[in-house]
């Protein structure tokens, strides 16, 4: 039977859903689970604000459980593809399924590369709300700072605003905070990753990758929670 | 005009806002706020896991702002009267009123009765929820301990039974693990507090009355968020 | 009977009472204690040391045990009025009712408005000893930096210059270290609280009016330690 | 080319490099890295002591850099297979590839099963070496406790006996330190893993599979250290 | 000119003084400061409440200014022998010489001997106002646990009495609390040390010896503050 | 019989060794423990990398094993002196002997001198090995920061040079991350401690002094690991 990871972008902007589906692609290996990524049709443009968390943490768990039903044993694992980690641990009581979140194991597999974890949010709204989950993780301890790079969408879509912007604030992180490796702080900057950390010289995290890796790991070993 | 502060019940169970509306008459001053008590409709019987807090927070938010809209000005204040705060950060962005939880309200005023925190839970599955506020919050290391009553829904309603348990989980978290204040993890177990404070030799605090204290204040004060 | 909030200025500046006696008029409620304020004879013009700290807290404790039993149980609770919490613990003993200090309920009421919270000392001699007390409330890691006014007596009646210096120093709390809620390190400064808090776009916390606000609940609950 | 993650058994007792060798069996996918199992020939028998870690650093180095040399690129990432993580950092020094340590990883992924992680050591001289990791991690505020085995060398070949003590640990750490993860303290148990997790109801992360799992996403992704 | 650090009893029982006089005996070196040991006239007969603390603040501190008038720079130093560190910080402002407390020093050595301290107190009502300390210090997370002899001035004077609390609190902090270095919370058991350090199998620590110690070394080197 | 204190250098550059040799002439006294410095000669020229690190653990353990076995109780005590505290726990277990490291040493008597400790490393990369061990020690949230001279050694025999930029990490230790205590984080820079503390206007630590001090204690007493 073949497994399937469900990676689930809570956002309804499939143009984020498009970057880390080609972002997930390495791995994608003959042997492991298939990786299918979907959109939430029920989510906001962007995921901006709690308000917005909560909007998607019943369709979220909605969702998951209509993939169990429809593919059973087949649907093998899911990644909430938000870096507000939106309804993780609601989704974990709605499925037996391993469920990862890419804020948790972004954090997690920076600790691994680095001693001071610098965050780039795009959103300075989004800092409350992300030093929440680092205290919930019990991480905070570990971040140098999260600065955001308070560009809006439309900023976003200009690439070489944004890629100005990774610059100035990943130097920051660096030079002022002692950041010694970055985590992107959102799920659709897959592409800027190894251009930013061969520009700052600090290893850079992408988070829907380094949840999805665990993900497969999680799956292949069947660990469930108990 | 007159000022109401409103503490809602995110759980559809009118015996446990009976119960806390009684338990803050002493907080209804002639020239304060009135402080008037709401079930949340739409709430589960009871709030035990992370699916029912979600389940709640998108109509906290709506009646939040359905009261908003009917009083006015003279809707002066919200407290959402749940161990778990529910919906608390979304709330606040539904309004611009003061929003207050019962966990964080119960659990700060505790640090002013105490030293080392423990915390009584009704039921265990609750308590990594709990774990993840008091990291939220940044109060881990406050906590002595949280431990779980594991009472169900009908051994709740046998007084002796609960009294039991309350002594019991209560002597444990002060001989065992140092505790020098405990909270009541649960919004329903007012009437409870004096007695176990007189029994232990410990303060207790009860979370629901420490959350309107501190709305009244706020209300009176004029504090919104900036 | 009616009940009595005594709130002590631990130094002998008269204009000092007088600032936080008008800050706290919303807090007079009708049906509520009154709210006397007080200024301790024996107090120095300033507590900026701590053997300033020191030289008042067997006052302080004389003064309560001197209050208590001149009001009886009319004398219904205690506020510290100064950001050093001078004697705080040693006065909780000296009566069995709430005493409660303006640095402590300064913190706590912070954490409800914001993540990170920004403190502004008057003088740079006071930080360590601030953050002794945070490190004893377990709330360091709360703390996005506490930054001084560097203002000197002469300087502080000096409404132009205090105000250009809490402008700076916010917005340094602000802008290079995430400070999303802020609070006056001192009992004088209310009437800048409003203005403050207007021009930075963040909450500004005033600590005597959030301690008197907590202290008229626990007088109204009744709550006294164990 | 054919990728190998190499995991590496710190200790000279082959039976411990065949236990994990076949509990990585799963994680062998059809186009993902070969894994393969080697034993530190230098190794002592058991890694006990700080001197024992010591022992196998620069060892350790050596082999990594050996084989680097003959394998080139195909030589993609490292596993060093023993819970006291030694030389963990020296060897992210001797090559470019990714290096995982079994105590970080099986920390970090106990950290997405459960709010509080309970560890099981063999041994209760291994606790201090244990705590300064934790420590260095970061993580020590996730540690509900850590308890160990006391099982000798002898006793540990004796499954009855293992499974007994496994068992009455664990037990300890959930029922007395409220952990409800809990991590196998040791590359050799992965036998034990799956009926530990069914006895006692919690998550049971054996940590050689969690680095094993992240070393392959790792490796796929090619995120070296910048 | 020969140097003399003054190690002061800030309680008003010589027994207590004598006791660390002996204990410091070995600390008294020909090339060394001299070692005088003193007792604060003005203080209580043990220090065990808050009130008691504040009680010998403003003594300490004009007593060490007499001392430092009348010896000038042959007051080398001073260590207060107390474990609730009375006046630490406001006596540091009394004089430019060093000045140790022996709760602080006796912490920071014992995280030079184990990972886990655990604290020895005579009081119950101490833990309190020592955790306090403790977080001031910023080493919360180094303590174990810390317990109480729960023996009264009367049972202090049997030894037999005191051997058997201190050897099962100090078994209860080694094996429940896994405790692997013990502090005298207290400056008069310097007594029992060597004993109750054979007796457990754990370093235990003297906490006025490791005071005296650090501030020799403090006087040799001339390290006033700043 | 004479007692020794053997001080050693990892690294093999006698420069170092002379100049700690110099800074610790005042803790010679006449009734105390001889002090004798000695250079690594298995050490590399600095200890700049983790793997410098670990190539020096086994030498110092076989070095103090030997000076054991040469001197017998006459050996009294050891410190190691390099401030990324190499094998210190490995030598402890070498050794009955106390062992103290100055990278430990210099922290925790730092905390008797401010409370916001800013230490000067001379490299960039040795940042985050510090980092783990702070975190290991459990003082992170002691740390205002710690930064680099980020000279070479070249650089470093440059005096001027090397003033220069001790006055400018200084400064910018304690004007941007308010620390009110400064570390030297190297073995070799005793020369400018008073000069660096008097510019400042802050206490500056050199740990190597800080070390020895602490080891004379511990060998005066006796106290050995239990």
């Amino acid at each position: 039977m073949e497994q399937t990871l469900f990676v689930i972008n809570p956002n309804s902007t499939q143009a984020v859903t498009d970057a880390f589906d080609a972002a997930l692609e390495p791995l994608r290996m003959a042997g492991g689970p298939r990786i299918q990524c979907l959109t939430l049709a029920e989510g906001p443009a962007g995921v901006q604000t709690q308000l917005d968390v909560e909007s998607v943490t019943l369709p979220l768990a909605a969702l998951v459980r209509k993939l169990d039903a429809e593919h059973g044993a087949a649907a093998a694992g899911y990644v909430i593809a938000c870096f507000s980690d939106p309804g993780l641990h609601a989704v974990r009581e709605a499925t037996r399924k391993p469920v990862l979140g890419i804020s948790e194991c972004g954090m997690l597999t920076a600790l691994t590369l680095g001693q001071r974890v610098g965050v780039i949010a795009i959103l300075r709204q989004s800092l409350p709300r992300h030093g929440r989950m680092f205290g919930a993780i019990g991480l905070s301890g570990r971040v140098a700072a999260e600065l955001p790079l308070d560009l809006g969408v439309v900023e976003l879509s200009d690439e070489a605003r944004t890629r100005e912007r990774l610059l100035h604030v990943g130097a920051r992180l660096r030079d002022e905070h002692q950041a010694d490796v970055l985590v992107l702080g959102c799920a659709g900057m897959a592409a800027y990753r190894g251009w930013l950390q061969a520009e700052l010289g600090l290893p850079v995290v992408e988070p829907t990758q380094a949840a999805a890796a665990m993900a497969i790991g999680r799956i292949r070993l069947n660990w469930h929670g108990a």
